[in-house]
């Protein structure tokens, strides 16, 4: 069995995003301990670092160690305790998944339903908060990686907390593409992934939770059901403090590499990079439409980072999907659940979103669109 | 701030161990799509290799997105429901974090309690299985990272496997360093990690279950209460078959080290790092009791991976493990929980264990006595 030797990709897909080399090199610096007190350092840089990304001064603000989806599963099992009733917006796969996490910790979802490809609607948020009003969270999802659609978070936080409801945001996708102010929109609790616009390598989850949310889990009556997961217990080596006490082994090299993401964001300003997200985003959709294609998501809940085009009838989508990484090493996506067959998920994340990428990609998609 | 920059560490301590530069080297190949078919010929490949390592023919044998308190967690809760009595053996931390995980997921443990630093007594499981007829769990660790004593896994499996029982072990600290047989000794389920003995950087932990195990999960009556860790769902991605459904994310990279480590050791041989493993121990046993100390378990018990040492009296241990480490680059661990202050935890594993760092590690290590 020879060395594994991956093919040179352009990743435009829904992440992972393309990884810098300067990020792919710090993955491969020499390995120390967990608790080195260099390593304690570099813990502190990152979580700095972050704070920065997230826009927030929250002390608990720290890369989780599993992907985007434990980092879902951490903050939902930490806020809520069997019998209480969370609401769920669903307009994509990842409310629905949200969904199965509240019934397995024990909790009862009340669903806001959306039609997938479209924001979530505030009037339907408040319609629901209005009619239950022993809800004391809220859950959503501010870029849907499963349709492009970008969802108003400041406004669903507003509403959401004049009913007294705590909110848990999913900026898996939005977090370093667009706009996201933890501090400014008093988002209490969030989590994000690394692979998306941070253009790491996938394995990290990047959490932030304000005072209220700490205070809520602090005063739980019954204890997480995680070992694992519980905020208590890993707080105890990601907390603030001198003295880290060892919970579980932290994933070194894993975090050299997010580090050096996050060094490279700020060197890039955040604005500059939401800038240019958009920009490139702006590029590629004006090019899919010269090819004739429609946008599958309107303009103004369109993420800039994550771009769905609706598959025009007769074409096989799947053989689009395999001719552009054959024949020119580019991967796109899927559609997935209701919308799979239905359009193609573009992303423009992170490293991966310049104007050369654009201009590849929107060159083999004809290509690509003529010979299938 | 700048460009984190790690210092070159000889890891003696607990784990992490050393990580081979090719292995370090293959973390840094560019990042390619978690459904990319070429990523997924990877993921077969280290299912095939996990299989060598852990010695199975076993279909569900693959490396979960986590470090190994998380594989520890994933074995427990799929095979435990709401109900369930559950024997533990503690004879160290990890046994005592499985009773934790044990009582968090529902189930009632039994404690077969034990004195760190000595193997589970077989006999005292066997008496508290004729008290205890209803159990249909027993959990216990082979190699205890945290005292340095081996159980007999083979007579403790006989065992539980006479009253009915399957059996989880925790092979963390002992898959690739000691002796371990899956199928020969037909252990129905297991995690490991992947920083200890097969010398990657943490954050994944190996696990395998065999077709009992298996049955057992499909036959649940309640769902696994955590939806990132439920196997049905994780098996959709890792199992057999050519379609691969999403779940989470992969860790693309710390998979591309996985593999690269895993090649490694087939290229050795199992045996042949068995047999290195002990060599090199011995030697450094040797040496401590040269240098007047004493070796903290008994001969017949010893991890030849986590050589443990009593602290002489009047001997500041963290000074010496501080001088160690500022003075000669090398890690060694402190005795955690009743042995905080107690032991020192020397770790010669993967990677780690060969003749020169043993006498590198004997040199520094009577320097550091000397002057603390």
């Amino acid at each position: 069995m020879p060395t594994f030797n991956p093919p040179k990709r352009l990743l435009m897909g829904p992440g992972p995003s393309n990884v810098s080399p300067k990020v792919l090199e710090a993955l491969a610096l020499p390995t120390i301990g967990h608790l080195d007190p260099r390593f304690v350092e570099l813990m502190d840089e990152i979580k700095e670092l972050l704070q920065y990304a997230f826009q927030t001064n929250n002390e608990v603000t720290f890369p989780f160690s599993g992907p985007g989806s434990a980092g879902m599963e951490l903050c939902l099992i930490n806020l809520i305790e069997p019998g209480d009733k969370v609401v769920v917006c669903i307009n994509g796969v990842f409310g629905g998944r949200m969904k199965q996490i509240v019934e397995r910790c024990g909790g009862t979802p009340i669903v806001v339903e959306q039609d997938w490809g479209k924001a979530v609607d505030p009037e339907k948020l408040e319609e629901i908060l209005k009619q239950n009003q022993d809800v004391n969270l809220v859950a959503f999802v501010h870029a849907e990686t499963s349709t492009g659609a970008r969802s108003d978070i400041k406004t669903l936080t507003q509403i959401a907390h004049s009913y007294n409801c705590l909110v848990v945001a999913d900026t898996v996708t939005s977090l370093g593409g667009i706009e996201l102010k933890i501090d400014e929109w008093d988002i209490d609790a969030s989590y994000s992934g690394t692979q998306k616009c941070l253009s790491c390598p996938p394995g990290l989850s990047p959490v932030t939770f304000n005072q209220k949310a700490v205070d809520k889990i602090k005063n739980r009556k019954s204890s997480v059901q995680s070992w694992f997961m519980d905020i208590n217990l890993v707080l105890g080596y990601w907390g603030q403090g001198a003295k880290r006490t060892y919970h579980h082994t932290a994933p070194i090299n894993s975090l050299y590499g997010l580090h050096k993401a996050l060094l490279l964001l700020k060197e890039e300003g955040l604005e500059n990079a939401w800038e240019r997200h958009q920009k490139n985003s702006e590029l590629l959709c004006k090019g899919v439409e010269e090819l004739g294609l429609n946008i599958f998501v309107k303009e103004e809940e369109r993420l800039p980072e994550l771009v769905t085009v609706t598959v025009p009838n007769g074409i096989d989508e799947a053989k689009v999907r395999s001719y552009l990484l054959n024949e020119h090493n580019i991967e796109i996506g899927a559609g997935l659940g209701v919308l799979a067959g239905k359009i193609w998920r573009i992303g423009l994340m992170g490293y991966t979103s310049n104007e050369e990428n654009v201009k590849t990609f929107l060159s083999a998609f004809q290509d690509a669109l003529k010979n299938k």
